[in-house]
């Protein structure tokens, strides 16, 4: 198998709190003649799930610290907003040029905790990163699974910036069902040298696929159906696998 | 459209110097019953670019300086490997942990300035990136355009690993025909509340996406056709625009 399609499900409906993402998912794929099947990788970008989740907070119900109230100062920034990114963070990597990259409490440095404002109802709502991201995709896989009887893997995905390189790409903060990382050390290419570094995000590269059809619809597609990439399989798969160990990088 | 193909290209043969790539990509895409298209991405991996060019090097020829010659004793390398990549490079940004991330004389910060060892015929011949990898790119389009009479994008792949995250992915170092990054600032999302931050790096994740199909076959898929992604048009587009200006990098 040398093609893989990406398929951007078009009609799923606003996500609601409360919602059943898994119900939803499945629904918009039949209608749009594409059901479920298992080997598929579903993507889901992180703010229908934190919303879908209830795990969304109102700005107008958050009173910030005379910190938060001092960086909003100097960045311009909503105090409430700042409020909110320094509870999901556990610790501030860098503060300059009006970016505030932080680490998450799952591990993830980047900008803003991840917390998102866009695409959510309400002016003064935001939607922080799921609590437990691989947990969330790991209730989505299962509850595809009860509904279709095929086995999928679970993507959930976000937006971000990354040194040396300009722009953002989409990358896995959540995984089920499917190993974030591929190996290929030792394995050997086509003239039979070892191959020696390559280590590959296939989860990030996965993410940043669908969101070229996800990227296109202004928020209007939410989710993606990657068929056709035979990917490794795994339980109890987790996206930290993904997070470089302060201790390993150069650059932090 | 939501559904987008990434097409690996099979049926091309190991690829010499002095061989017509672009020749060889539309036979093997008539071949696998899938001609080039207006619109499509053709993703192509930098080793068989540099290998067409003549743009390889024989390790047997390198002379290595006394500062390559101590990198190389206290790094467990190859002198002459070391040789070509202090010799590609215009700075050194990291050395530890026997990694070695240089500028490289285009500016992309990556490991061993890019130089592949995988799949380059001879067990001590090496590949740079190209020269001028838009220009490259460049001409590989136009090459396509003279033989199909099609108007396609072209990207240059190499892998790259990051800052931040574990594993490589895959990303753009030249392009031609597409703007590398897709500026949303300014677009209003589904609710019509302005996209604050988003940019992205799209030559980036369509990279990445041919990995996808690019990387599952130990280098015997060196070319992809991205098929139903519309991109953003642009002549003289120079994948320079993907790498952040040192002064704007809160990590280097």
């Amino acid at each position: 198998m040398s093609t893989i399609e990406v398929i951007g499900l078009k009609d799923l409906p606003i996500i609601k709190v409360g919602d059943n993402l898994s119900e939803l998912i499945c629904a918009a794929a039949e209608k749009q003649d594409v059901p479920i099947q298992s080997g598929d990788i579903i993507v889901v970008t992180h703010v229908i799930v934190s919303r879908a989740e209830g795990n969304i907070i109102d700005l107008e119900k958050i009173v910030p610290s005379e910190f938060a109230k001092n960086i909003a100062r100097q960045y311009e920034k909503d105090p409430a907003l700042i409020e909110v990114v320094l509870r999901e963070s556990k610790s501030v990597k860098r503060m300059a040029h009006g970016i505030l990259i932080t680490e998450t409490r799952h591990g993830f440095v980047c900008a803003n905790s991840g917390v998102d404002k866009s695409n959510v109802e309400g002016e003064r709502v935001v939607a922080p990163l799921p609590v437990n991201p691989d947990a969330s995709a790991q209730r989505i896989r299962e509850e595809i699974r009860k509904r279709t009887g095929k086995d999928v893997a679970v993507i959930i995905s976000d937006t971000h910036g990354r040194p040396l390189r300009m722009g953002e790409i989409n990358i896995a903060v959540g995984v089920a069902g499917i190993k974030p990382l591929r190996d290929r050390r030792g394995e050997k290419d086509l003239f039979g040298y070892v191959l020696r570094i390559k280590n590959t995000a296939v989860a990030d590269e996965l993410a940043s696929a669908a969101e070229l059809v996800i990227g296109q619809a202004n928020e209007g597609i939410p989710v993606a159906i990657i068929r056709g990439y035979k990917y490794l399989k795994a339980e109890n798969a987790t996206a930290r696998d993904l997070i470089r160990p302060e201790e390993q990088d150069l650059f932090l």
